[in-house]
Protein backbone atom coordinates (compact mmCIF):
# COMPACT_ATOMS: atom_id res chain seq x y z
CA UNK A 1 0.00 0.00 0.00
CA UNK A 2 1.37 3.47 -1.61
CA UNK A 3 0.22 6.88 0.82
CA UNK A 4 0.69 10.27 -0.32
CA UNK A 5 1.91 12.60 2.56
CA UNK A 6 1.54 16.16 1.37
CA UNK A 7 2.07 19.39 2.87
CA UNK A 8 0.21 22.01 1.06
CA UNK A 9 0.93 25.41 -0.44
CA UNK A 10 1.09 27.82 -2.95
CA UNK A 11 5.25 28.89 -3.19
CA UNK A 12 6.13 25.23 -2.02
CA UNK A 13 4.01 22.41 -1.97
CA UNK A 14 5.31 19.65 -0.33
CA UNK A 15 4.61 15.50 -1.34
CA UNK A 16 5.95 12.51 -0.29
CA UNK A 17 5.31 8.63 -1.27
CA UNK A 18 5.34 5.69 1.64
CA UNK A 19 5.06 2.59 0.80
CA UNK A 20 4.19 -0.09 3.51
CA UNK A 21 5.91 -3.29 2.80
CA UNK A 22 4.52 -5.57 5.46
CA UNK A 23 5.88 -2.84 8.31
CA UNK A 24 8.55 -1.88 6.19
CA UNK A 25 8.34 1.64 5.11
CA UNK A 26 10.07 2.90 1.86
CA UNK A 27 10.18 6.10 0.85
CA UNK A 28 8.94 5.83 -3.04
CA UNK A 29 9.61 9.59 -3.75
CA UNK A 30 9.39 12.56 -2.80
CA UNK A 31 10.10 16.45 -3.02
CA UNK A 32 8.38 19.69 -3.44
CA UNK A 33 6.08 21.78 -5.99
CA UNK A 34 7.23 25.03 -6.75
CA UNK A 35 5.84 27.83 -7.89
CA UNK A 36 6.48 31.79 -8.78
CA UNK A 37 5.41 34.08 -6.91
CA UNK A 38 5.42 36.46 -10.08
CA UNK A 39 2.86 34.08 -11.51
CA UNK A 40 -1.00 34.44 -10.99
CA UNK A 41 -2.84 32.74 -8.07
CA UNK A 42 -5.09 30.72 -10.55
CA UNK A 43 -2.07 29.83 -12.57
CA UNK A 44 -0.07 28.64 -9.46
CA UNK A 45 -3.21 26.70 -8.79
CA UNK A 46 -3.26 25.30 -11.97
CA UNK A 47 0.22 24.31 -12.16
CA UNK A 48 -0.31 22.57 -8.66
CA UNK A 49 -3.09 20.71 -9.87
CA UNK A 50 -0.96 19.26 -13.02
CA UNK A 51 2.15 18.50 -11.04
CA UNK A 52 0.45 16.90 -8.39
CA UNK A 53 -2.40 14.65 -10.77
CA UNK A 54 0.79 13.46 -12.87
CA UNK A 55 2.55 12.20 -9.39
CA UNK A 56 -0.73 10.44 -8.40
CA UNK A 57 -0.75 9.10 -11.94
CA UNK A 58 2.60 7.80 -11.91
CA UNK A 59 2.90 6.75 -7.85
CA UNK A 60 -0.46 5.09 -8.01
CA UNK A 61 -1.13 5.87 -4.35
CA UNK A 62 -4.38 4.22 -2.47
CA UNK A 63 -4.47 6.83 0.15
CA UNK A 64 -3.70 10.62 0.28
CA UNK A 65 -3.14 12.49 3.50
CA UNK A 66 -2.64 15.95 4.68
CA UNK A 67 -2.74 17.87 7.76
CA UNK A 68 -5.82 19.37 9.32
CA UNK A 69 -6.14 23.05 8.83
CA UNK A 70 -5.96 25.64 12.21
CA UNK A 71 -6.35 29.01 11.65
CA UNK A 72 -3.94 31.11 13.91
CA UNK A 73 -1.44 33.71 13.55
CA UNK A 74 -1.32 34.35 9.73
CA UNK A 75 -4.62 34.27 8.09
CA UNK A 76 -3.25 35.68 4.70
CA UNK A 77 -1.12 32.53 4.44
CA UNK A 78 -4.12 30.68 5.94
CA UNK A 79 -6.03 31.75 2.73
CA UNK A 80 -3.35 30.34 0.31
CA UNK A 81 -2.82 27.05 1.82
CA UNK A 82 -6.36 26.65 2.21
CA UNK A 83 -7.20 27.40 -1.36
CA UNK A 84 -3.83 25.12 -2.05
CA UNK A 85 -5.77 22.16 -0.44
CA UNK A 86 -8.40 22.56 -1.92
CA UNK A 87 -6.64 21.64 -5.24
CA UNK A 88 -5.11 18.65 -3.30
CA UNK A 89 -8.60 17.13 -1.94
CA UNK A 90 -10.04 17.56 -5.46
CA UNK A 91 -6.82 15.29 -6.85
CA UNK A 92 -7.58 12.87 -4.21
CA UNK A 93 -11.65 12.57 -4.82
CA UNK A 94 -10.74 12.54 -8.95
CA UNK A 95 -8.23 9.87 -8.54
CA UNK A 96 -10.42 8.44 -5.74
CA UNK A 97 -7.76 8.27 -2.87
CA UNK A 98 -9.14 7.54 -0.18
CA UNK A 99 -8.44 10.83 2.22
CA UNK A 100 -6.72 10.87 5.60
CA UNK A 101 -6.65 14.18 7.82
CA UNK A 102 -4.39 14.03 11.03
CA UNK A 103 -3.44 17.08 13.29
CA UNK A 104 0.53 18.35 13.34
CA UNK A 105 0.17 16.32 16.77
CA UNK A 106 -0.93 13.40 15.45
CA UNK A 107 1.83 13.68 13.41
CA UNK A 108 4.44 14.23 15.89
CA UNK A 109 3.35 11.52 18.26
CA UNK A 110 3.08 8.96 15.31
CA UNK A 111 6.47 9.41 14.37
CA UNK A 112 8.30 10.29 17.15
CA UNK A 113 6.04 9.33 20.14
CA UNK A 114 5.91 12.30 21.22
CA UNK A 115 3.08 15.22 20.73
CA UNK A 116 5.28 18.32 21.02
CA UNK A 117 8.08 16.93 19.64
CA UNK A 118 10.29 19.38 17.42
CA UNK A 119 10.79 19.79 13.45
CA UNK A 120 13.93 18.76 13.58
CA UNK A 121 13.05 15.51 16.31
CA UNK A 122 10.61 14.68 13.74
CA UNK A 123 12.58 15.32 10.70
CA UNK A 124 15.68 12.97 12.48
CA UNK A 125 13.00 9.95 13.23
CA UNK A 126 11.65 10.24 9.35
CA UNK A 127 15.02 10.32 8.12
CA UNK A 128 15.87 6.83 10.50
CA UNK A 129 12.09 4.85 10.21
CA UNK A 130 12.16 5.33 5.99
CA UNK A 131 16.09 4.19 6.20
CA UNK A 132 17.10 8.02 4.29
CA UNK A 133 21.17 8.32 3.92
CA UNK A 134 20.31 11.99 4.76
CA UNK A 135 17.25 13.94 5.99
CA UNK A 136 15.24 14.68 3.40
CA UNK A 137 15.06 18.56 1.70
CA UNK A 138 13.48 20.68 2.04
CA UNK A 139 11.70 20.96 5.19
CA UNK A 140 8.58 20.89 3.37
CA UNK A 141 9.14 17.38 1.60
CA UNK A 142 10.07 16.46 5.26
CA UNK A 143 6.91 16.86 6.53
CA UNK A 144 5.08 15.56 3.93
CA UNK A 145 7.10 12.29 4.09
CA UNK A 146 6.29 12.37 7.98
CA UNK A 147 2.61 13.13 7.29
CA UNK A 148 2.82 10.03 5.26
CA UNK A 149 4.20 8.30 7.43
CA UNK A 150 1.66 9.06 10.50
CA UNK A 151 -1.49 8.15 7.86
CA UNK A 152 0.27 4.67 7.17
CA UNK A 153 0.86 4.02 10.69
CA UNK A 154 -3.31 4.61 11.21
CA UNK A 155 -4.19 2.87 7.91
CA UNK A 156 -2.20 -0.31 8.97
CA UNK A 157 -3.88 0.21 12.36
CA UNK A 158 -6.91 0.26 11.16
CA UNK A 159 -6.31 -2.74 8.71
CA UNK A 160 -5.89 -5.25 11.15
CA UNK A 161 -8.43 -3.99 13.80
CA UNK A 162 -10.57 -4.63 10.97
CA UNK A 163 -8.93 -8.29 10.43
CA UNK A 164 -9.48 -8.83 14.00
CA UNK A 165 -12.95 -7.83 13.71
CA UNK A 166 -13.50 -10.24 11.01
CA UNK A 167 -12.23 -12.71 12.95
CA UNK A 168 -13.57 -12.04 16.23
CA UNK B 1 -18.49 40.18 -23.11
CA UNK B 2 -19.45 37.67 -19.91
CA UNK B 3 -19.09 37.73 -17.13
CA UNK B 4 -19.40 35.02 -14.41
CA UNK B 5 -19.72 35.94 -10.94
CA UNK B 6 -18.79 33.55 -7.86
CA UNK B 7 -19.88 33.54 -3.90
CA UNK B 8 -17.94 30.35 -3.06
CA UNK B 9 -18.57 27.60 -0.59
CA UNK B 10 -19.09 24.65 -0.24
CA UNK B 11 -22.32 23.99 1.02
CA UNK B 12 -23.88 26.67 -1.32
CA UNK B 13 -22.02 28.13 -4.07
CA UNK B 14 -23.54 30.94 -6.07
CA UNK B 15 -23.17 31.56 -9.37
CA UNK B 16 -24.29 34.25 -11.74
CA UNK B 17 -23.50 35.14 -15.83
CA UNK B 18 -24.08 38.71 -16.66
CA UNK B 19 -23.60 39.45 -20.51
CA UNK B 20 -22.73 43.24 -20.91
CA UNK B 21 -24.69 44.29 -24.68
CA UNK B 22 -23.12 47.64 -25.07
CA UNK B 23 -24.02 49.10 -21.56
CA UNK B 24 -27.07 47.13 -21.32
CA UNK B 25 -26.41 44.11 -18.81
CA UNK B 26 -28.02 40.97 -18.84
CA UNK B 27 -28.35 38.34 -16.77
CA UNK B 28 -27.58 35.25 -18.78
CA UNK B 29 -28.02 32.20 -16.23
CA UNK B 30 -28.03 31.86 -12.39
CA UNK B 31 -28.17 29.95 -9.28
CA UNK B 32 -26.45 27.88 -7.12
CA UNK B 33 -24.03 24.40 -6.77
CA UNK B 34 -25.32 23.05 -3.84
CA UNK B 35 -23.72 19.86 -2.02
CA UNK B 36 -24.84 17.81 1.18
CA UNK B 37 -23.38 17.95 4.41
CA UNK B 38 -23.11 14.19 4.79
CA UNK B 39 -20.81 13.91 1.81
CA UNK B 40 -16.98 13.86 2.07
CA UNK B 41 -15.40 16.74 1.62
CA UNK B 42 -12.92 16.03 -1.24
CA UNK B 43 -16.64 14.47 -3.21
CA UNK B 44 -18.36 18.03 -2.39
CA UNK B 45 -15.34 19.69 -3.70
CA UNK B 46 -15.35 17.72 -7.20
CA UNK B 47 -18.94 18.28 -6.75
CA UNK B 48 -18.86 22.06 -7.36
CA UNK B 49 -15.72 21.27 -9.54
CA UNK B 50 -17.48 19.76 -12.18
CA UNK B 51 -21.16 21.81 -12.09
CA UNK B 52 -18.64 25.12 -12.86
CA UNK B 53 -16.88 23.43 -15.12
CA UNK B 54 -19.74 22.20 -17.32
CA UNK B 55 -21.45 25.66 -16.74
CA UNK B 56 -18.60 27.80 -18.10
CA UNK B 57 -18.33 25.59 -21.37
CA UNK B 58 -21.85 26.00 -21.32
CA UNK B 59 -21.82 29.81 -21.24
CA UNK B 60 -18.68 30.50 -22.42
CA UNK B 61 -17.77 34.01 -20.50
CA UNK B 62 -14.64 35.47 -20.82
CA UNK B 63 -14.11 37.31 -17.16
CA UNK B 64 -14.48 34.90 -13.93
CA UNK B 65 -15.44 37.56 -10.93
CA UNK B 66 -14.84 36.22 -6.77
CA UNK B 67 -14.35 38.44 -4.35
CA UNK B 68 -11.52 39.04 -2.50
CA UNK B 69 -11.49 36.81 1.06
CA UNK B 70 -11.00 38.29 4.64
CA UNK B 71 -10.72 36.25 7.72
CA UNK B 72 -12.63 37.36 10.48
CA UNK B 73 -14.83 35.75 12.90
CA UNK B 74 -15.72 32.77 11.67
CA UNK B 75 -12.29 30.82 10.68
CA UNK B 76 -13.57 27.04 10.59
CA UNK B 77 -16.11 28.68 7.61
CA UNK B 78 -13.41 30.89 6.26
CA UNK B 79 -11.60 27.28 5.54
CA UNK B 80 -14.10 25.80 3.82
CA UNK B 81 -14.76 28.89 1.73
CA UNK B 82 -10.81 29.23 0.75
CA UNK B 83 -11.02 25.58 -0.48
CA UNK B 84 -14.15 25.97 -2.70
CA UNK B 85 -12.22 29.31 -4.01
CA UNK B 86 -9.04 26.99 -4.91
CA UNK B 87 -11.24 25.23 -7.06
CA UNK B 88 -13.04 28.31 -8.72
CA UNK B 89 -9.72 29.95 -9.62
CA UNK B 90 -7.91 26.38 -10.78
CA UNK B 91 -11.56 26.17 -13.09
CA UNK B 92 -10.93 30.00 -14.37
CA UNK B 93 -7.67 29.36 -15.35
CA UNK B 94 -7.97 25.69 -16.90
CA UNK B 95 -10.77 27.48 -19.29
CA UNK B 96 -8.17 30.27 -20.14
CA UNK B 97 -11.03 33.16 -17.94
CA UNK B 98 -9.66 36.83 -17.16
CA UNK B 99 -9.84 37.00 -13.17
CA UNK B 100 -11.12 39.98 -11.32
CA UNK B 101 -10.63 40.00 -7.66
CA UNK B 102 -12.91 42.72 -5.95
CA UNK B 103 -14.09 43.25 -1.79
CA UNK B 104 -17.21 43.01 -0.69
CA UNK B 105 -16.93 47.33 -0.62
CA UNK B 106 -16.38 47.46 -4.09
CA UNK B 107 -19.12 45.49 -4.98
CA UNK B 108 -21.80 47.47 -2.89
CA UNK B 109 -20.28 50.53 -3.81
CA UNK B 110 -20.41 49.77 -7.20
CA UNK B 111 -23.97 48.14 -7.84
CA UNK B 112 -25.58 50.82 -5.55
CA UNK B 113 -23.51 53.95 -5.38
CA UNK B 114 -22.62 53.18 -1.60
CA UNK B 115 -19.90 50.73 -0.16
CA UNK B 116 -21.97 50.41 3.11
CA UNK B 117 -25.19 49.41 1.42
CA UNK B 118 -27.17 46.65 3.32
CA UNK B 119 -27.63 43.24 1.29
CA UNK B 120 -31.42 43.99 0.77
CA UNK B 121 -30.34 47.25 -1.67
CA UNK B 122 -27.88 45.65 -3.39
CA UNK B 123 -30.32 42.73 -4.02
CA UNK B 124 -33.14 45.53 -4.88
CA UNK B 125 -30.02 46.63 -7.44
CA UNK B 126 -29.20 44.08 -8.75
CA UNK B 127 -32.70 43.33 -10.14
CA UNK B 128 -33.54 47.08 -10.88
CA UNK B 129 -30.26 46.86 -13.38
CA UNK B 130 -30.65 43.39 -14.68
CA UNK B 131 -34.71 43.99 -15.54
CA UNK B 132 -35.81 40.83 -13.56
CA UNK B 133 -39.37 40.20 -12.42
CA UNK B 134 -38.41 38.95 -9.12
CA UNK B 135 -35.33 39.30 -6.61
CA UNK B 136 -32.87 36.50 -7.71
CA UNK B 137 -33.07 33.36 -4.91
CA UNK B 138 -31.31 32.78 -3.09
CA UNK B 139 -29.55 35.08 -1.89
CA UNK B 140 -26.28 33.55 -2.57
CA UNK B 141 -27.15 33.50 -6.54
CA UNK B 142 -27.94 37.29 -6.02
CA UNK B 143 -24.85 37.74 -4.38
CA UNK B 144 -22.72 36.04 -7.58
CA UNK B 145 -24.66 38.26 -10.08
CA UNK B 146 -23.93 41.41 -7.94
CA UNK B 147 -20.03 40.41 -8.24
CA UNK B 148 -20.66 39.88 -11.71
CA UNK B 149 -22.18 43.31 -12.64
CA UNK B 150 -19.54 45.44 -10.25
CA UNK B 151 -16.87 43.13 -12.26
CA UNK B 152 -18.20 43.45 -15.70
CA UNK B 153 -18.42 47.56 -14.91
CA UNK B 154 -14.81 47.12 -13.66
CA UNK B 155 -13.62 45.53 -16.96
CA UNK B 156 -15.96 47.75 -18.80
CA UNK B 157 -13.79 50.92 -17.87
CA UNK B 158 -10.93 49.27 -18.39
CA UNK B 159 -11.60 49.03 -21.63
CA UNK B 160 -12.86 52.78 -22.31
CA UNK B 161 -9.71 53.59 -20.33
CA UNK B 162 -7.43 51.64 -22.58
CA UNK B 163 -9.38 52.65 -25.61
CA UNK B 164 -8.49 56.47 -24.56
CA UNK B 165 -5.12 56.05 -24.29
CA UNK B 166 -4.72 54.49 -27.86
CA UNK B 167 -5.89 57.52 -29.03
CA UNK B 168 -4.04 59.58 -27.41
Amino acid sequence: MITLGIDPGTAICGFGFVENLRGNFVAKNFGVITTSPQALMQDRLLKIYIELDALIKNFQPQILAVEKLFFGKNSTTAISVAQARGIVLLAAAQNNLDLIEITPNEVKQSVTGYGAATKEQVIYMVTKILNLDAPPKPDDAADALAIALAATYEADSLTRRNFLGDLS
